[in-house]
């Protein structure tokens, strides 16, 4: 057989690294010959900046275990959307020619739904001039948005990130004796998925977050206001988490910008989480802060999930051997076959009902009043976060591997 | 003996409840009886709102290990400054009919500044009206900005999250092969202790910070530009540093108000980051992010430092046993034996020297360019991020332990 070809595309993840490993175990153990990687996404195919990945995995017996909990993307990422397959661009021809270079039978690509989009058009020009080459997608994102599988890997890590620092928040706010409102925004901007995950810091030893608002039901202010003010007569301090993207009734991000300028000049934009803390300031008159907990929610290894890691190792794994089976235009996807205990299948499906689509939390996993999440969200959840990923740490810090 | 008495106070760390841990563990081991708990701060003892720690530690065998990796505070804070103890206030007449109440004998306050300087009005009134009870300050504050002692409990915790954090938006922000610059905001109002921190994310397989700004030294924004611009002709992705509390040379923090109004009619005050993040897209047109790092760096216990938190059980223990050795009025400070090995001696000094003094970073551990830190510094640094306690898990979030 030929040669294997991967690359990363879309924003970091803590597991994309762990599925790249994935899939070069899998192909270390296929009868696929080399595997190269490709530089910045397919754009490393385009340019012809490619790596062995083989030799660098059979010569250093540590890299694959460090290169699972390493964050962001070894082989670096893009943002790059090609034509449509029968546009006739000639950057199909030279991707192609490329791909006959380094005599290349399957290639994997990371990443989530613009990547999905480009092993759809690729599988599909590749039908066109009856190519036998294999475009597999394994997928990724913390929003977990994608169709079709049950959930994507680098959620559950960024859950349990969320979760934890959520926890660690609210620890953090109930120290004085005198009325708060902490207000978390957690990335997401169409999806509420992440921002749900702040709900399994309630247990036993943490009372909250007491309220979470989702971009998947319209965001009032009003209601908001009056949420608090209920909840500020039963306890002293409120912690909120709010996702990026929520909008009012009429669709407006409740970011939207101020249309004010600042020292140099431009509109300054504030995000939910500012907005939110102004609008509270201005309104209830109590103590208020807003978190954004920013890119550190994508990109936190230290705090990764086991479960995570370990199906985004499968999910790479899989890949290959579907591709070894001949399979081909389809992502690797998780099937769920049971919540206690917690199991799941590896399946495949045709990437063209995935590529461009976004799956939005069910409303019916939302409480009436839109302030809350419900137990089969929570139950659908809490097995994501499970376990810890062994690092290790050197002067005080794990130990990642870079290219 | 008589009993002891122990609160918290100021803003949370992750190690002040080691110190409380170390305070309980001494003073079960000691000639001391019941170990009350005052809670927020001072304040509890004033109200008479106090708990018996004793009785909780007896009753749960798993709580002192517990409590030991959880973050903020177990027992509360306050914000309560103490008149001057010779001012007739009758709140000292309240404090110390309370300690005859509870038949204290020794009174440990574990917190920062203003706390030490409540110990020290404390053992000042008491040396006034003859009292016996001893008055130990336990430091903590991730400023590490306390005098006499080498560091202070927290710091060491807050470090390890700082550069670990650092390390993996420097990954984050790696994957492009787009300039970029991204401004890391890390707490610290006058000292630069935290920020220099971010140093530590340096290593062999990471390539930044590249710039790193202090508040001990005045910030010019043209040498900040003129240091982007330089670094962004070597290098695609640039990574800085900057503490929340830098200022120009006219003493005016960078992090001023805006002038500007919000919707609701609010002047918008920038953070030290987002001002600069609007200043380096202004006028150098790249991609630029900030990421305020805001709470979750005195908060996140699931990054702590195995250092700080057995050296902060230790100076909560020390503080115990220098009150049976009748000493009062003081604080227990760490010194530093030797950095390698890392040894330290536990000491206490005078509390009238260490209360409201603050300990800024030596302006010789800063380099000449002001854009980075010394050798000496970084020597300094490294031995209190070293290890990995031992966190206990549950559902995939750290178990802490909650009054």
């Amino acid at each position: 057989m030929g040669n294997v070809i991967v690359a990363q595309s879309g924003g970091p993840t803590v597991a994309i690294n762990a599925s790249l490993a994935g899939v070069i175990e899998g192909a270390l153990r296929s009868n696929y010959d080399k595997i190269y990687g490709s530089i910045n996404g397919i754009l490393g195919i385009k340019d012809d900046n490619i790596i062995d990945l083989s030799e660098i995995a059979n010569s250093d017996s540590t890299f694959l275990q460090k290169l699972k909990t390493t964050p962001a993307m070894y082989l670096g990422s893009c943002r790059f959307k090609l034509p449509s397959a029968d546009s006739g661009d000639p950057v199909y021809n030279t991707l192609f020619q490329q791909f006959s270079k380094y005599n290349i039978d399957a290639f994997f690509y990371i990443g989530g739904n613009d990547s999905m989009d480009t092993v759809d058009k690729l599988s599909a020009y590749a039908k066109s001039i009856d190519s036998h080459i294999r475009f597999i997608g394994i997928p990724k994102t913390i929003d977990n948005d994608l169709c079709i599988t049950d959930h994507t890997p680098g959620f559950g890590s960024a859950a349990k990130y969320i979760a934890t620092t959520t926890m660690e928040v609210i620890y953090d706010a109930l120290i004085y004796n005198s009325p708060s409102v902490t207000i978390i925004e957690v990335m997401g901007r169409d999806a509420g998925w992440l921002t749900a995950a702040t709900s399994l810091a309630r247990n036993e030893y943490c009372c909250g977050p007491d309220l979470i608002y989702l971009p998947e039901t319209p965001f009032n202010t009003e209601l908001f206001i009056a949420d608090l003010s209920r909840l500020l007569k039963e306890k002293t301090n409120i912690v909120v988490a709010v996702s990026e993207g929520i909008r009012d009734a009429a669709g407006k991000y409740i970011s939207a910008s101020t249309g004010t300028l600042d020292n140099f000049g431009h509109a300054q934009l504030s995000g939910a989480g500012k907005t939110l803390e102004y609008l509270v300031k201005d309104r209830l008159g109590v103590k208020v802060r807003s978190i954004e907990v920013n890119v550190l929610q994508r990109a936190a290894a230290h705090c990764a999930s086991l479960t995570d890691q370990n199906e985004s190792v499968e999910q790479g794994r899989h890949g290959v051997a579907f591709a070894e089976q001949g399979v081909t235009g389809a992502m690797v996807i998780l099937k769920r076959t049971s919540n206690a205990p917690y199991t799941v299948e590896y399946s495949y499906a045709h990437i063209h009902d995935i590529a461009n689509e976004a799956k939005e939390v069910p409303q019916n996993w939302i409480n009436e009043s839109h302030n809350w999440i419900t137990q089969e969200m929570l139950d659908y959840l809490q097995p994501l976060v499970l376990g810890e990923p062994d690092l290790t740490y050197k002067n005080g810090l794990p130990v990642y591997v870079r290219r």
